[in-house]
């Protein structure tokens, strides 16, 4: 969707080839890219921040789970910015070997964020064990490599056309408008496309009305707001970082203007970046070459 | 921790004996209370609505995790009140048959949330298969029915106690500060003790600043916030709803003011409920009877 200014990316991405991150970023570089696949969030911050790589993509919120926490603890953790978004439709395909049939199907493989997403359907199924594995492409992989009838796994339809399996039953998901927004993150920001929007951290002081002071910041300059978000800090009862999108980059002078006067009136202050807001898409089959 | 108004409650909760629901609603009535599992949350509500129990207990949101949005969609679909809440350590053990040891383990039976928030600790265990189960209790009972040396579920302390089993490992949660939020539902609200909060979901009207006016009606009452969390509406782009708790109950006049003021510039409101803010908690294992 949006082209990034650089050639010869390589973008770090957690799980395997057919994960859900990899359609993403797919979509939204929109031309071909190459993709380092890790082992965990941390690590592909890691590979970014190390230069092994010159971005990396990561799912920053779920439309039905809400907000990943850890992701924004690596955010405040290391010192990378978010410089691009994508909103991908989370659709979950039940996959297995070539003629079988649900009622055959005695065992499950799937990431246990899929199993949740897919409970309804699950529970209607008889006499079926939910094995859990981290991503959903290992579990494809896993289905592909046994070769049984009476197994299926829980992933993308990219992940049943990488391994060659059939695609048994298509959007299994209890709740369709299952929507994941996955951020770009890298050193610095990309160059600018139209209009943007800046995320950032706060701790509000524990003072009264001290939320609304803070938003009056933006009221006041007339930006508005995409996302806000408490999250209570445990064991410190009172104490709050809230999460906040909202219009503008913070390479315009307002837009500063408004972070500088946001961070007099705070505890603390991280600034995550300033990027084009996401488009909502739905994946594409990536017919893959030399692999 | 707070004595609910009526004796001979019965309290429907999700899951099985032992589950962290079941503790919570021990730690929050403080005596002994008849207990109904159920086995969704839809069920839990269910059963409230239609007074087969005086009251319900439910998560709300993780201090990980965060928000637990299908709770949310119940309280907008179903006409009950939040009157209580409580926020309870969630302390993760692996659980074992007696005499033996954690290189012995070979398959782990857990929720699909507690294996994410146990991830750092499994991942350093080898050659472990780790089978989903829908609550954690149910995972101790299928050890305890194999009755293997080799396999293992996580779960509370209180299920070890329950199904007999010995804690190989407390504390096996990668994060420490974990807590859950639980809330008590019932059809009507709870007799006032104390200072109380309220809750409300409502649709912010699709103008600039729209969110700082409604915060206004709080901060220009000198009214302090718990909560604000915006939920974005999928496929409705500019549309979310806010999660919103206030100091206060609703049947105080300055309460009842602020929220006919907000309901006058918002889209839709829904009231959710007033109660006394919960403490935060550890779980107490109950010796059970006639069990």
């Amino acid at each position: 969707m949006t082209a990034s200014p650089e050639k010869n990316e390589v973008v770090a991405f957690q799980g395997n080839r057919g994960a859900y991150s990899e359609a993403a970023a797919t979509r939204y570089y929109g031309h071909p890219v190459r993709l380092l696949p890790c082992h965990s969030f941390d690590d592909v911050f890691e590979k970014v921040t190390h230069g092994e790589v010159t971005s990396g993509i990561v799912p920053i919120e779920n439309s039905l789970t809400g907000s990943i926490h850890e992701i924004y603890d690596l955010l405040l953790k290391r010192n990378l910015v978010i410089c691009g978004e994508i909103k991908l439709r989370i659709v979950h395909c039940l996959i297995t070997v070539h003629k079988t049939t649900l009622s055959s199907i005695r065992r499950i493989y799937a990431h246990p964020q899929a199993i949740f997403q897919c409970r309804k359907f699950i529970d209607n199924l008889k006499d079926v064990e939910v094995e859990t594995v981290y991503d959903t492409a290992a579990a494809a992989r896993i289905v592909m490599e046994h070769g049984l009838k009476n197994e299926a796994a829980i992933a993308s339809a990219q992940a049943a056309a990488d391994y060659r399996l059939t695609i048994l039953k298509r959007g299994i998901e209890s709740n369709h408008l299952n929507y994941t927004r996955f951020i770009i993150i890298a050193k610095k920001l990309f160059k600018r496309t139209g209009r943007n929007k800046t995320s950032v951290v706060y701790e509000a002081k524990n003072i009264p009305g001290a939320l609304f002071r803070s938003l009056s910041v933006f009221a006041l300059r007339d930006i508005n707001l995409h996302k806000i978000e408490s999250r209570p800090i445990p064991g410190q009862p009172w104490k709050y970082l809230f999460y906040l999108d909202f219009e503008g980059d913070i390479r315009d002078k307002k837009t500063m203007r408004a972070i500088e006067h946001l961070s007099e009136i705070s505890v603390s202050l991280k600034l995550l970046g300033s990027y084009r807001p996401g488009d909502e898409v739905t994946g594409k089959i990536l017919r893959r070459q030399n692999e």
